[in-house]
């Protein structure tokens, strides 16, 4: 069982794409014409219809690429991560639905609404336009908030309120484990979220693009289950959201990035100061005991999180990336110089994304007026 | 356990009053300047905190009445006796919360939204209408659509989402027996629809009135209990709803009206003919078995249903009822003759009604523009 609100690690990815229907994203690479980086290079390793998104690019049609925050911690490169994500579905003329799940926060993790909403702008939405976000194209929207138009939102919370007979209490149980009336809300609530950018109101039947991790799966495949189902009753007509599947970025000590513990992650607001002590004391390695041995045995750069953190990321040139991995492989390249090599690339871009965050902030109402 | 969604009658008023802390409504008569019949005649018999309602009749302070209707069946005669409480607060200067519950509805008895509101529009709001119900002071709404102002909607359901986290599931099902999504989607809704009226979009604090049968308390309870925990967590502050508890109307044959046996209730729309041979032929009567025998014994006005529609609704003389009681009682009046009075009494109601429902239709406009 996958737990969205659980925090343990998925180790059998291949099963888990077997058994859930999920088709690997590789054989598709030959067919888009400008893959983004986590494609390339099987970040992005999975997918549920995918085609469909294809199809749309190829020949322009509209689509739209749908995903939300959970407006709680500090933003750090693991955000990221699905933020060039959304980027990159804008740039290819996709409309963004970009929701602050905040009804779910304040649900499942007990914060208040206006602490959530300072939270979402001042530390996401922020980092989001730094990343590169426009708003033309981009429907930023709170869940205790949805539009300034009333049709919207009303027919927003409407199919909130209708989903609840689309689903069994079983169905939900056997997603979610121990329910509880909060985790029944949210769960509608992604729902609606995933599917109301087919709604009339807002455009009507399309083709829509939800990028998760793994996993996120048990709420995608809920929401196919219901829209199936509104589907056969002809009540409202859906195209089936299509997924794709990227790894996480992985926590500096490796396993997961998690917000209670900062050490776990590089945050965007990280002085150099902090990225080098994160980096020297904390971020896991794979190299070997001594430079003796590292230099017999070569190191792992497939465990190490700096080299992982440069494929993933901050080492966009695939000659650049493979000659890394040949040096540290072979051992020619220390840990020592491969996390400098880290420690550079990531400082500089921070340096750079903190000057595009203080134009950013300029920006932020020309996200909220909609 | 009451089940708001079942069917069973209520047999024993008092030891349910007991329970859950309801109480009398007779004692406070003394106290209300104007009683309407149904207090008066006691069919109107508890309460829980009208005494703040009182003080702000008296005082001439803001108070609102919020109620619901479920769209499904005809509107009969016992709809009307909580629609005479809405009319007589609204003249008392209370504001009208009038929730048409089709979320509710949706969920629990499978119509769709669409029938729902034609149900809601044509068959209730016209007889509210009729039945004296002014656009003035009356915010009336469906579940589906709260508002076209975009604030007035989003705080609604934002209430929802929020009421979510402040119940336990336990707490859900030891009142509803057996959950499903709907029947959490339609509880949470509906604790919304009481709240609402307080939240700053609304117009803030103030106090609420909630005229309910007494199946509906556990709503009730669940929702006082919601509002204390807002209160405690000093999120948002709202003053405890107040509640009167009525008597159901008795359906024709005894028991209660249902909406899926016609014989059982008195419709809005049936023809002089027709009311003529329900009375006759379904009216249970406290008769006896020959004319001989009521003659000696008397009659029992209390279990006869044609008196019991005299007493509630169409006989507000107090004089002429006692004089019926007291004939019936002592033998003098056969149950003929009180079923001719009867006859005669809805007839004439409802074909004037029938004459306030046509120009009823030209005012619906002014209900649905909010």
């Amino acid at each position: 069982m996958i737990d969205p609100w659980g925090s343990g690690e998925i180790k059998d990815y291949e099963k888990i794409m077997k058994e859930f229907g999920i088709k690997p994203f590789k054989p598709l690479l030959k067919n888009i014409p400008d893959p983004h980086l986590l494609m390339r290079r099987g970040i992005i390793f999975g997918h549920r219809g995918f085609e469909k998104i294809l199809e749309c690019i190829k020949t322009k049609k509209e689509f739209c690429m749908m995903t939300g925050l959970m407006p709680s911690g500090d933003f750090h490169l693991g955000h990221a991560l699905l933020v060039q994500q959304i980027i990159y579905y804008q740039g290819l003329g996709a409309r963004i639905f970009l929701c602050v799940a905040d009804i779910e926060a304040y649900n499942m993790r007990r914060i208040g609404l206006e602490k959530l909403r300072e939270t979402a702008i001042e530390e996401y939405l922020v980092n989001y336009i730094a990343l590169g976000l426009k708003p033309k194209n981009c429907d930023f929207y709170f869940q205790s908030q949805r539009s300034k138009d009333f049709k919207k939102s009303n027919s927003y919370y409407r199919l909130i309120g209708m989903s609840s007979r689309r689903v069994t209490f079983n169905e939900l149980s056997a997603i979610y484990g121990e329910l509880t009336p909060g985790k029944i809300m949210s769960a509608l609530a992604q729902v609606s979220d995933i599917l109301h950018p087919q709604l009339k109101e807002f455009g009507g039947l399309k083709n829509v693009l939800v990028p998760v991790g793994i996993d996120q799966d048990p709420h995608i495949r809920l929401t196919r289950d219901i829209a199936g189902r509104f589907n056969r009753a002809n009540e409202i007509k859906f195209s089936m959201p299509s997924t794709t599947f990227h790894r996480f970025m992985p926590g500096l000590k490796g396993g997961k990035m998690s917000s209670s513990d900062p050490n776990s992650y590089i945050s965007m607001n990280d002085s150099p100061e902090t990225i080098r002590e994160k980096i020297m004391k904390h971020a896991f390695s794979g190299g070997r005991g001594s430079v003796k041995e590292h230099r017999e045995k070569g190191g792992i750069p497939e465990i190490d999180v700096s080299y992982n953190l440069l494929y993933m990321m901050f080492e966009p040139d695939d000659k650049k990336i493979q000659k890394i991995y040949d040096d540290y492989k072979s051992g020619k390249m220390l840990t020592g110089e491969l996390k400098e090599i880290t420690i550079e690339k990531i400082t500089k871009f921070l340096e750079k994304h903190r000057e595009r965050r203080e134009k950013a902030k300029d920006k932020i109402e020309m996200f909220l007026n909609q």
